[in-house]
């Protein structure tokens, strides 16, 4: 079998005729077509040869904490350090709105204009799980593309979160400095994901950014702790959430910042935990993907799609027992 | 179609035909023979039309709470109201080892021993969802057999609390009077879950459990409130959890429980919500089983059997993406 005529442009290419391929690749991984989808797999499937070798970080936070000016601030921090980076985002609302996170191009502006940056806005479409979907491919063509940070913001609503932290190996939440907002985040279980929160625009209130700080890392102890199973506190080999200030608009703490991340990556690559979050993270995603396809192809199918509504009226108005209906439907589509 | 013999027995038989007839209605609906399952489904439907009156209660709390204790003190106390109670378990652990509740004869021997209770052990056998489908089952037989109150207890650990919740009316948390346990709860998602927590042994230290009653109640404001939106904190016509104390080994508590139920149950039939509860836990438990059912005849498709250990290693070891492995096995299934 000969090569995928990108390959060689995205591995090996020119910037400007790399930057071109991964602009083709990912509309040809994000394509609907079924022929196009046959030809996707098979570039993915080549260029996963090449992936591997980048840190992928998740950047979350409610909506105003300044996420775009934190990874402005962090790219161009990172450029200057000598390497590339990629910008990704999950946002599944786009579709309705036309794109509400990195869909403007006005947007970013000083990292766009960065030879050694590449961003690529949310795809649009349907369902998180394919919108996820296309981002982790995307992800894959930036690795082969030799971006060595790949960043997936998040709209910070929702369980979107959930799936950017599925598909990174750090997964980063930015704060505000204010009482209040802790609480919501523990609520909704995003600060149990969290391996590094950022209070952000700690500069306009340096006194509440450290209160906030501290009471983070007391809920973290408290509560974020015991949830997940990679936050052991009673394993010195483990990674401990950490609790740092920034202030993006400034572009101070960038330098702490990245300091955290690469603690992070050298210890989890020590103890074996980067790898085996990526290939617990690469079978939980076929999985999820096989789900999905089921249930797509149940719904579709003529004889559940006669029997459905009538199903469904019948199991909300206690006519037919649920176990008894699924089982119906179940038999409809087996024939 | 002549009606099943067993519905009459259940729905106007004598006490002990009537208790013989459930069993071997309930036996039935657990078999996985197939034609024992056309059989049950034939039952249930018929069934369904003598269901809905009871109150459907669950009950949790973590071990060691006293959650049989309580039970059988509820069950006793409401059979001395006039009411027929039966109480069934979720407990996914007991076909390992054998039903950790209920399974010992021992166990409520004061409410086995009253006309009015009928009580049956966890279901036994395969997943969460497996024993959950045979107890909303079993509830439905009772309902039909006239139980007035069918009370739904689980092991208080993993998930069994979230199908428990999926399955009742009413939602009741059980907690011990000290202070670390209730961020326990909370941490576990729930305290989110409960429409009354109840501090129970109450009498073993008064001044721990009203500490206890203040921050649980105080918590729920805090977190739980703003999760569940049957819990809108600025919606008057809304249920808000209620935080009450008890000692059901002193059978001291009962009169008040009761009396938040019956509240309850008021307040949710007049708002609709009670009935808008169930609706959606009939629709989420079809497409539950629905799901079940498409990844059990997947898992089971021959093709699917041949290439599935492959791609799983081949998606582990990063040489396939997760989403081509998927689409592979897809198109395995459909052949």
């Amino acid at each position: 079998m000969t090569p995928h005529p990108l390959l060689e442009a995205i591995t090996q290419g020119t910037p400007a005729v790399r930057r071109r391929a991964m602009a083709k690749a990912i509309t040809l991984l994000e394509s609907t077509r079924p022929d196009h989808r046959a030809q996707a797999d098979a570039l993915l499937t080549e260029l996963l040869l090449h992936t591997g070798k980048a840190l992928r970080l998740g950047v979350s936070g409610v909506p105003g904490v300044g996420k775009s000016t934190f990874i402005e601030a962090l790219g161009i921090y990172l450029i200057g350090q000598g390497l590339k980076v990629a910008v990704l985002a999950i946002d599944p609302s786009s579709s309705v709105t036309g794109g509400s996170i990195l869909g403007d191009k006005t947007r970013m502006e000083q990292l766009c204009a960065q030879e050694n940056a590449y961003i690529r806005p949310s795809p649009s479409g349907g369902t998180l799980g394919g919108v996820a979907e296309k981002t982790r491919e995307a992800m894959l063509v930036c690795e082969a593309a030799g971006y060595d940070v790949v960043i997936v913001e998040t709209v910070g609503v929702g369980q979107s979160e959930t799936a950017v932290h599925g598909m990174t190996d750090m997964f980063c939440v930015l704060q505000l400095p204010n009482a209040g907002d802790d609480l919501q985040a523990i609520k909704k279980g995003v600060m149990e994901l969290a391996d590094l929160v950022v209070i952000n625009k700690a500069d306009i209130d340096p006194h509440a950014a450290t209160r906030a700080q501290a009471q983070i890392t007391s809920s973290l102890r408290l509560l974020g702790f015991h949830g997940n199973p990679e936050h052991d506190p009673h394993n010195a080999a483990q990674w401990r959430p950490r609790v740092i200030q920034a202030s993006a608009l400034q572009h101070q703490g960038m330098e702490d910042f990245w300091a955290v991340v690469c603690e992070f990556r050298q210890m989890q690559t020590a103890n074996g935990r980067l790898a085996a979050r990526r290939e617990k993270q690469a079978l939980a995603w076929m999985w999820e993907r096989i789900d999905h396809g089921l249930k797509q192809a149940f719904r579709a199918h003529p004889q559940v799609r006669a029997l459905l509504p009538q199903m469904q009226a019948d199991v909300a108005a206690g006519r037919i027992a649920a176990s008894t209906a699924a089982r119906n439907l179940l038999a409809a589509q087996a024939g």
